[in-house]
């Protein structure tokens, strides 16, 4: 069991007992997602290194990559100061985004550099 | 109003009103913090181009720096292809944690690289 009693005591959870996980490549830094796990999830993440996420929507654990082929090979897990999100750094095999996009925030730019 | 009726349409909010926020360095790429925003913070952001984020625990605006002077500056912000967490890209004076540490993920690592 990686999820300790103590890590237990330490996470915040939302009402749905979710965490948002920030997914990085390891490697570029570029920011790929962002998905929720519940305390299963990050146990099985921590214990197998295959990112494991609860998908909100199917309402079941979801291993990325699992249909796709799209894998996330997990280097680190951090938690940030408030016990509260998580951040993962991972070797992700092709696009991270189910659009087929290298990552989740390719498409849809808000606002950009000031001199572009 | 930078936050036009169209994109307005498309975010998706939580129960509360509020989208993650992820905040990554413009620089270096490192993954500073994780804040929420809702439509005003969102506006506010994409208007003034300092990031300001919904306190959910003071419950007010928090224009990041205002007090500690550790400010950020928006270069970029991104929206994922679901239209659930936004990502900003930010230039970022002194620490972005309010411990003092240069990103919030700096001092608690649940699980390092297999080799360390």
């Amino acid at each position: 069991m990686a999820l300790t009693p103590e890590l237990t005591a330490r996470l915040k959870r939302n009402p749905d007992g979710l965490v948002p996980a920030v997914v990085a490549d390891a490697t570029s830094g570029a920011v790929l997602m962002m998905a929720w796990m519940d305390d299963e999830a990050l146990d099985r993440t921590l214990t197998t290194r295959k990112a494991t996420y609860w998908s909100r929507s199917r309402n079941e654990y979801w291993v990325k990559g699992e249909t796709s082929g799209h894998t996330q090979h997990v280097r680190e897990v951090r938690l940030d100061c408030d016990g509260d999100t998580l951040l993962l750094k991972v070797d992700q095999t092709g696009g991270a985004c189910h659009t087929g996009d290298a990552t989740c925030f390719d498409a849809d730019l808000l606002l950009g550099e000031e001199d572009a």
